[in-house]
């Protein structure tokens, strides 16, 4: 019970949990305690959770100084040395840079490809930099909710950018796109969109998409790869916020082209402010967040109710043998738990 | 009040919603009755609802027997001729078939270009088929729902082979998958998948895919698709059920292929039967939108609570004001409704 008491004080061995010390360490900029901070959050026990949300809501006005980046392409793209490289430019230029992960299946294969730390080695050796593996297990939904308060609890800490990666083959993207100011696509050229299991809802969420591992600035299939997601871009409708989405091409390994993305971030986040359409989006990030919530939250308090379970599995077996329709049943099901 | 009155009598100018008299005559087979409980199940009103109910629940040891077949494919892909001339075969061989829809921008545009039975004339002139469009209007959830109480409906009403449009652009293929049987995706050949909107997802749903418009047997083009699309199905990791998607040709213009689709679908009925994965199959999908409908009628009840309004707002406008985490607040609302 100790480890969860909010008035423990820290000791030797101990970690403490309360609030206000974590607040306090995390707002020095102190990486222990924003480590232990991001346990906290990913934490399922229900006193964490209160212990957590405590903490997040003592940092929200400390919250949102920074510019966060989705970044998603498929597994052997070039992202880890994209990462490296431009977290290497950014820290050189005074920033200080946190790099979160969502990959969802990283519950299931224990021990997640993504956010680990010996495929940024520099980085990781940076105290400038901040490097944190995905959340594992659970849904997706879980998941986001944990690399979403991690984006809040880095800001509090002084990171002023904040890179989200994620695999570009399944559903994640959408969830970070939604908890991101800017979301960049890495392709590769000459590859083939079908080769690279990109959809086209995914380049369609991109602000910036950039061609890795153009380490030749005379191969042809650059520029041919370039003109052609060009086209491509212009083929979806406009976007609300007047971005006009960019295409480009680097070279994580040669270092080139990397400075350019940066530069697109920056406009972008210039011309975003300027038009009023940043706060706009952010806010309206945050409410569409507190209406899934709410979703989610009613849905697990109804089904810990007591007489859920019961009510629940006489109903489905209704269903199970075909005797009730499965609307009809859901229906009576909610009626009675409701009564 | 007089229309809802489930002892009100039917007489001229006025539509009995009686669920008895509807049973009786959608198990007749009467089509009148059968497009008047159609009608009560897409109605929103809550006691149209309960009527909706009593009726699917009353006509549940007459559903089931039927093939519930899902057809997708983009626009232009030809899937109202293709339906047409295949209906047509059915129906030359004593079959009944119904034709629905699910076309989630059919409320938006006001008018689905689905189900439309100017679309497939000769078929919707024949008593032995029956044409429904989509219902319109709602959430892809309300949409779905609706169209898998037709297929109950229709089935009761003696049609045993289902069809289930869809276009193949969106999320309804999901929704339109998990209410069938069998799923089958129409193509042209040396169109290109990128051209053709189809994504990954929606091939490796198929239990068929069909190149149409093959109207010359000797197009190169048509070889070429099939060989493709026969490499790109083998990528996909095998089906729990052991079918192994096929690749076929038809022109519906020509009428050729026609029957050999239908030879894979029964063929696909019987080996599914044998092995006791149809009836399986059927299991889950009803057990999932048990669960499915659980969370939205929860949702529902919840939201149109008296008290919910008022707080939600409240909360809400914390949110905006950046003075409440999403998160925090989503689960203070909560706690506040469950008090």
């Amino acid at each position: 019970m100790d480890s969860i008491n909010p008035n423990f004080r820290s000791r030797a061995g101990k970690r403490s949990l309360n609030p206000a010390e974590l607040k306090a360490g995390i707002l020095k900029g102190d990486r222990a305690s924003l480590s232990r901070a991001l346990t906290l959050c990913e934490s399922k026990l229900a006193q964490h959770r209160e212990l957590a949300e405590e903490l997040l809501q003592g940092l929200m006005p400390h919250t949102g100084n920074s510019i966060r980046i989705g970044i998603t392409g498929v597994p052997g793209v070039g992202k880890s040395t994209f990462i490296e490289a431009f977290g290497k430019e950014l820290i050189e230029a005074e920033h200080r840079l946190a790099v979160l992960a969502i990959d969802p299946s990283s519950g299931r294969s224990k021990g997640s490809i993504l956010g680990d730390k010996t495929r940024m080695h520099e980085l990781s050796q940076d105290t400038r930099a901040f490097i944190r593996p995905s959340p594992s297990g659970g849904s997706l939904g879980g998941v986001a909710r944990r690399t979403r308060e991690s984006i809040l609890l880095c800001e509090a800490a002084g990171y002023d950018v904040i890179l989200v990666e994620t695999v570009g083959v399944g559903q994640s993207e959408t969830a970070v796109k939604n908890m991101v100011d800017f979301f960049m696509l890495l392709m590769l050229a000459g590859a083939g969109d079908e080769l690279q299991g990109i959809k086209r809802g995914i380049m369609e969420m991109a602000d910036l998409l950039l061609i890795n591992k153009a380490d030749d600035p005379k191969d042809p299939r650059v520029k041919l790869a370039m003109g052609e997601y060009k086209r491509a871009l212009h083929l979806f409708p406009p976007n609300p916020n007047e971005w006009i989405p960019k295409v480009q091409a680097c070279s994580a390994l040669q270092k080139s082209g990397i400075a350019e993305a940066w530069e697109v971030i920056l406009s972008f986040e210039n011309q975003q402010k300027n038009k009023g359409y940043f706060e706009a989006e952010r806010q309206r990030q945050s409410l569409a967040w507190f209406e899934e919530s709410i979703g989610e939250l009613v849905l697990e308090q109804v089904r810990s109710g007591s007489n859920y379970q019961a009510a629940f599995q006489e109903i489905q077996s209704l269903v199970k043998e075909g005797k009730l329709e499965a609307g009809v049943a859901a229906h009576r099901l909610v009626e009675k738990l409701f009564a």
